[in-house]
């Protein structure tokens, strides 16, 4: 194989699929990056198993063949060369040398024939979205998916298409996040539960362009994003995902309306006294027009006063801080709504139109 | 006490005493920043015993009085505050209350009186030198003190004055690191080893401003660096340090002019087939109008030319190409000139008036 192509394009390209490429793999194949260069194009993939991608990038072919290479050693090799032409060549023993200016790279390749290509994929049912919109909505959800793989369906996402509404949601058993997205089209039914870690690697992908278009394919048991010249394929998470609707409600007893960005400040403050793994809620008291925040630990204690626009009745309620954060820090709106019943049942931040629904469980701050 | 004084005003101080702050003590009174507000104005302190620094900030003294504070929970709130009027009242117990906008921390504190003060020194001879000038110098030679331990005096640099010249150096047993620099009075001569640790704190401390000045007091035991409203106090490394000058020669066999930029893009292109720890030497080969850069590795070979200018004789030498980078990072010359004697004898990197000498050991790759 003999391929040239530049240093910028090639940089990109291995940029994209390294994300493919896994840690900690029992199969150093998989820690390779494939140059596919038989046909008439240059397509660079990786592939975890569970998630693989594949970017075809431009560049001269001046002989047919492919070589999987090092993905570490091989995208550091690429970033350190000049900005300048690059020529890739493999001899019969898989040896590569790449070469730029005067500088001549010489590594062991494996041969192509042994590298795990991605599931062929019936692409029939699709739906189209924006590059920026699915970057933001990957955001606005992640935080919330289990760590854990005690419950596999945690830790990842629905994503359920209902006419020309995306829905997305994530969950951790203490906490759901949902935003709904309006499509431009109407599409069949589809649900689907999308590891989160495909997520977090597509979301760095992505350029978050509102002019370019994602084309998400649904199949038996993948799910394939296609955008510019990268296709993401992963697979899926089975089983049956959670039935939240029953945890939603729109009834409650106290209404609040206050600035977001007070708000995520002074629980950022209260943090500050909770160190690393200490469970310690902050308590929140709402009166007329104020709500008061609370603190206490062993390092001291803190409370603060915003002022906010409440309907319906007074109450005291305790959260783990950090819920309320991670919420807050995804919404944009300059003003948020808080809606509550008691003590003891959830809180939702939520929009009119419901575009976006955090339910958080609030803690029984008496028990601590 | 209470005093008043503006979030950026504190930080900024706070930020500037914490870098004596040690991370680990057995004496948890060494861990506070100290507020003495007993005088006309408002003190931070801080001090490991080794170094100390304290820094005056502007702010009103409502009523006067000191106390001692936890630096890592202090700085964080100080932090985290709206950029507003901080407002510091303590009791009879050292119970401390921070207020800012409606936000108020409770912390406790510790009697200032349990503090150690810095020490007092005789401030007799001084030098002056520009903020620039010394956190410059700091940076361009403190990359070749020893880390370890067991030759306290590498982990200093020499501070020596002559006339009007300051001589710094540092080095590790490797390589020698020397830069000279004009004052502008003439001084008695000076010669003390100044920890490390002392040198990297108060580079992040200074402005880096050529218009503001150090004064530099040096004492028996100690060394003084005065600027701004700040105060930087260390003890010195006792014990003679090393003959350098016997290891220093102008003879040469080999004289190299290069450009710093391609030798140096060179050099950590080829680091990247070294694994951290591995010692694989950088194989420099010096012929009439070209070096010729090899390196291999476990994981493959790269070689590249780069041309040259000169004198003398053809040359084949092997390095440890960090000691290169190192060097050749610091130095702001577009080009460079290296001085070698044989493959077994020190390579000089130095600008003909010698404001720089940067001497690296050569490593014998036929052994490796």
């Amino acid at each position: 194989m003999k391929i040239i192509c530049t240093k910028s394009n090639l940089a990109k390209g291995v940029g994209i699929v390294s994300k493919a490429v896994p840690s900690k793999t029992t199969m150093p194949i998989l820690e390779c990056i494939l140059i596919d260069a038989t046909a008439s194009m240059i397509k660079l993939t990786a592939n975890d198993m569970e998630l693989g991608i594949e970017t075809i990038i431009e560049g001269d072919i001046v002989q047919p063949g492919m070589i999987a290479l090092d993905a570490k050693i091989f995208s550091e090799i690429v970033r350190k060369l000049p900005d300048s032409e690059i020529v890739i060549t493999t001899d019969d023993n898989d040896q590569t040398l790449i070469t730029c200016e005067k500088a001549k790279f010489q590594i062991a390749g494996k041969s192509g024939s042994d590298f795990a290509y991605l599931p062929y994929i019936e692409k029939n049912e699709s739906i189209l979205v924006s590059q920026y919109t699915l970057k933001e909505v990957i955001r606005q959800t992640i935080f919330s998916i289990a760590d854990t793989e005690s419950n596999k369906l945690m830790t990842g996402e629905l994503f359920e298409v209902e006419d020309h509404i995306l829905k997305v949601v994530s969950l951790d058993g203490h906490r759901i996040s949902i935003r709904k997205i309006e499509l431009k089209a109407s599409y069949d039914h589809k649900k689907v539960v999308v590891p989160g870690k495909t997520l977090m690697e597509i979301s760095k992908i992505l350029s978050g362009d509102a002019e370019s278009e994602v084309q998400i394919y649904f199949a038996e048991n993948h799910i394939v994003f296609e955008f510019d010249q990268t296709v993401v394929v992963s697979r899926l998470i089975e089983g049956e995902y959670f039935r939240i609707e029953q945890m939603l409600s729109s009834d409650y007893e106290t209404k609040v309306h206050i600035n977001k960005k007070e708000l995520l400040n002074c629980i950022d403050r209260a943090t500050l006294l909770v160190k690393e793994g200490d469970k310690r809620p902050i308590i929140i008291q709402i009166g007329d027009d104020t709500m008061e925040l609370k603190i206490q630990s062993q390092l001291g204690s803190m409370d603060e006063e915003i002022f906010i626009t409440k309907e319906g009745k007074d109450l005291l309620i305790g959260f783990n801080p950090k819920f309320l954060i991670d919420a807050l820090r995804v919404i944009d709106d300059e003003e948020v709504t808080l809606y509550f019943m008691n003590s003891k049942a959830p809180c939702f931040i939520k929009d009119e139109k419901e575009t976006y629904v955090y339910l958080i469980l609030p803690v029984n701050f008496n028990a601590i």
